[in-house]
């Protein structure tokens, strides 16, 4: 399989343009609320999820059209491999964030704790389990010494 | 944005075939091995990976060519949307697993607690972070009565 043709299902809005300072991390963004539109056509899929108070976005992280395979993360100072970090700047542009839904009107979600720039189009959601998404790390590498730090914001 | 175009970075390797029973989540799969060959050309994207004993695998579910936006979960009897769900038929076919890292041996990345098929196209691998991706999760929709139900495995 060499190459994979996928179509947005919808588009994400936040309060972040392009070039603002922004949270780096959906748990940095506690409360900034924003909201999806689902392209009718998916609308009824969203069926049931409004009974869930946590989801997975997948989205593409469309303003970044680079690919670094080492990078220092925004919260570090060392050069890391990209697949160690969030970095926009990764093979393929995926991007994933676990939000609050709020409520669900017709193909509109409206969503808390956002940290996606405004525009950015969506790819996927699944429901947040919590016997499934939510592990027990032992082993953090290089993010040990940042995990306490919930101030840094992105330049 | 009409169309996304992304590239394998590499293939995932388990003991589930096609048909095979397998878990439906990672967290039933404990401790199936199964490893990742990175493709040379990302390699270097690797650098500090091992630090992490958690790492989230995004991938493209390429046996499934259907797209169904109300379906039965397999744990479940009633129609759900399918962005309620963690379905295959679902738009985009994008999947994710988090498995635990063992070690890395070049581009060979041995993980454990696998629910994903042999030869599945990967797109993407993140850390896995306790204070960005574990939430505490206060409603879990249909989902709430099968949470504890360890024992479920594909037909």
């Amino acid at each position: 399989m060499d190459k994979i043709e996928l179509k947005p299902i919808g588009t994400i809005y936040s309060p972040f343009e392009y070039g603002d300072p922004m949270p780096i991390q959906s748990t940095k963004g506690r409360d900034v609320e924003g909201y999806i539109e689902i392209l009718p056509q998916y609308e009824e899929g969203l069926k049931d999820l409004d009974g869930f108070s946590h989801i997975i976005l997948f989205f593409y992280l469309h303003l970044n059209d680079t690919v670094k395979l080492q990078t220092i993360p925004f919260v570090d100072h060392v050069v890391r491999g990209v697949f160690a970090t969030r970095s926009p700047s990764r093979p393929n542009h995926l991007g994933m964030s676990i939000v609050r839904l709020e409520r669900i009107e017709g193909n509109r979600i409206y969503i808390k704790d956002l940290d996606i720039i405004n525009g950015t189009p969506l790819l996927d959601i699944k429901p947040y389990l919590n016997n499934v998404n939510k592990q027990d790390p032992i082993r953090l590498g290089w993010y040990e010494a940042y995990k306490d730090d919930q101030t840094k914001c992105h330049d």
